[in-house]
């Protein structure tokens, strides 16, 4: 170990292998709390020359590697279990290129998100994705993960946002697969297998990334409902009209928006009626074009059809800002609030009403007193289908129950056709779980190309299979 | 083999296994004429269990299986070379499920394109891919070679329309990969390995697709360009103003427009004055919006840019489709004035420029009297980069330097970071051509693969690897 560590000073730099335990200790923790592990050491390669370096010399030593970028995860994919060398690829931060006509821009993995999107801005372009942790998780994150976050709807998770990867494979060879193509049918998609795949596969150093026309003109609206169903007809109802303006379509059940209201200083109802349910709409577009009317317009039709109330339409940016603020506080709040058990979860749009009815109804007969926080990204078919620890119920006693209310949560999910991870991955947190719910043939398939590209094992053990 | 092929008539029905020599004819040969093989027999399965039970069978007797849907590929990949079993996936069309809330629908692998595009529009929605062959062509054999066609620009490959796969495996397994899902982040993501892999690793058999609204308003105009590297600055004009709304950007060189205008009735020049180039755009929009003036405004800004000339707005439906016309029938006008030798290349849209000047200079340079007959999906960084014989040529002679000529073509098309096969695949046409290109480490993840999921390689042998 110590040669190892000896031979990784020499390729690096000893200030870029750190051993120390002080040191280490940011590493070897996610960023919830909810998993530690040991290190050998942690490398900071500036290069992916480096990074190939560094993989080899692990390989050849039989030591597993464990790949890092913003350490923002929320499964426990980034931390090491049992002295991995974590490799943090935070100092490949370069903007390699931007091609506006093309519109392509090549970054390295270390890479904020926050920086991606900077730099497309600065080149009168749009890097899509954006998500909450967007000032530290990296690119290669973002990539490793699938991520997705708000805009999904109207252009695809990470994966839909690359066109070409640059890797270091388990051995240390480099696979430069860097290419800013729209159609190339040469053979196996092999950027696809990286993507999502956490690090098992190999590490990915550098990304060739999709970039859009700025947006010109925005809207904003946040309407009541009066249940899931009549949210799904709007949501139907302005795509018909509106198609790819729709932007963003999020669902918010009162419990969620009460806690907000509750704990978030400075927030207020944007309607006077009370409703168990509301959604926040987004519609951009390219052009400069009245968008507030023509949502206006969807909605006048939506109430005469029964499917919204109320609405309130942003005059401005800082009433926009007023209702996402009231979006993107929900998870502060339910903190504010105390312990609360979390689902990342998916479904075809169609079957959200049912999920919510069902499941609403068996958590309430099985766990007396639960408290349900319900709301999510209804025009991706992804929910954030939480439960807050009711008043008078013991810490303890509520963490205890995380499994049973899960196995009601996820089984409900898979009989819907659903995904119990459809954001944040399986890393770690559920490895075990998805064993439950995946087929024994997609399994056998995925450990068989877990062999074929990593047949020691050695990049990122422990998390996914 | 002939126990073999009793089974599979217990299996599948007699009337469904063929061997006659005169029935099994169409399907040893592709469209073109180009591939001419031996196949045992010609099974048509009713459903996947049936697919399932002759993939199994023939796994068991060592014989390879040959998928195949409508026979249009354009490379060799669905025709047998020796021996093996084709499979024929035209009987099991069936559209299994629309979902309008969740704008998904599930297809059988044999329904043709047109099938799949009729369906989606009785339901009030739009399966954006379209490509020549639409009425033959099976979604099958689209999702296996990665479709592209003229709304890329737009919409994405076939690859980028699919949410879930049925796949049945090599020993006959059949993966229920069927998930209609906008996120899902549950491992390694299978599907994109069994899309564009030509039938090598898996038989698909059924798919989700993505729906989207349909349109109500196009605008479509024909506009000169000086030179290609004005279509360029064009297009990046058109997508910073209107963005999405551009659904296609077809260049057009002089040669090609003039092989239409001689050989095709009825065919006439937009404009009065003869430019070199020719651009031909479409917008749609799913509201109703006055595209025509959005598009006259921009190419107002562009002629005094001097990036367009004449430019010819469509007033109505019949104008619209006489310019499609004349771009769709090129095809048609090159067959008729004789032999070709055709490229399907894609490079970065910045790049196009460059490529098209260097390669005119150099094939110009060494086969004297060339005739260059370029055009394509130019959004997409796709062009049909093809060359007519000259009149006075030999056909014989002409068909020779076929493989100098690609040698010219495709170094060039490697050296400017692009592709050797843009939409149509590698099949049998490319498969040795490619290792040319590829790096070795690609080529190794490849091999790599293909033994994890098929390691008896019986499936669709000769075919990318």
């Amino acid at each position: 170990m110590n040669s190892l560590i000896e031979h990784l000073r020499t390729q690096v730099g000893a200030a870029h292998v750190l051993t120390d335990a002080f040191d280490i200790a940011p590493y070897c923790t996610d960023w919830r709390g909810r998993y530690s592990g040991q290190s050998t050491c942690v490398v900071r390669p500036a290069d992916t020359e480096e990074v190939a370096m560094v993989v080899k010399a692990c390989n050849e030593a039989g030591i597993a590697v464990v790949p890092q970028g913003g350490n923002t995860g929320l499964c426990g994919g980034a931390t090491p279990i049992k002295g991995e060398v974590v490799l943090s690829l935070t100092r490949m931060n370069r903007v390699r290129a931007i091609d506006t006509d093309n519109n392509t821009m090549t970054v390295e993995a270390g890479c904020t998100l926050a920086a991606v999107q900077s730099a497309a801005a600065a080149s009168n372009r749009l890097f899509p994705l954006s998500l909450a942790a967007e000032g530290t998780a990296t690119i290669g994150g973002n990539l490793s993960t699938n991520a997705g976050g708000v805009q999904v709807l109207r252009y695809g998770n990470a994966r839909e946002l690359c066109l070409g990867l640059e890797v270091v494979l388990p051995d240390g060879r480099i696979w430069n697969g860097l290419r800013s193509l729209r159609k190339d049918n040469t053979g196996y998609d092999m950027k696809h297998l990286f993507i999502g795949a956490e690090g098992t596969l190999g590490l990915i150093t550098a990304a060739v990334l999709k970039l859009f026309s700025r947006p010109r003109a925005v809207a904003t609206a946040w309407t009541t409902v009066p249940a899931p169903q009549a949210a799904v007809a709007l949501l139907t109802r302005l795509r018909e009209k509106i198609g790819g303006r729709v932007t963003a379509f999020e669902l918010i059940g009162r419990p969620a928006l009460d806690l907000v209201l509750q704990h978030i200083p400075g927030s207020r109802d944007p309607l006077a009626a009370r409703s168990p349910w509301q959604v926040l709409i987004e519609l951009s577009d390219t052009m400069e074009s009245d968008l507030s009317t023509s949502l206006e317009e969807v909605l006048f039709d939506a109430v005469a059809a029964g499917e919204a109330g109320d609405a309130a339409i942003a005059r401005n940016d800082a009433q926009a800002q007023a209702l996402w603020a009231l979006r993107e506080n929900i998870a502060e709040a339910q903190k504010i609030e105390g312990l609360s058990i979390k689902h990342d979860i998916s479904l075809p749009v169609s079957h959200i009403p049912e999920f919510i009815a069902r499941c609403d109804a068996a958590l309430a007969a099985n766990f007396p007193g639960v408290r349900i926080v319900c709301f999510g990204h209804l025009g991706d078919g992804n929910l954030h289908y939480n439960q807050s620890k009711p008043a008078g119920q013991d810490n303890a006693a509520f963490i205890a129950q995380s499994t049973a209310v899960n196995r009601v949560v996820h089984d409900l999910v898979h009989e819907l056709d659903g995904s119990i991870s459809a954001e944040h991955g399986l890393g770690q947190l559920k490895r075990e779980e998805i064993l439950r719910y995946k087929s024994q043939i997609e399994m056998d398939m995925m450990r068989a190309i877990k062999r074929a590209l990593d047949p020691h094992g050695l990049m990122n053990p422990g998390k996914i299979l």
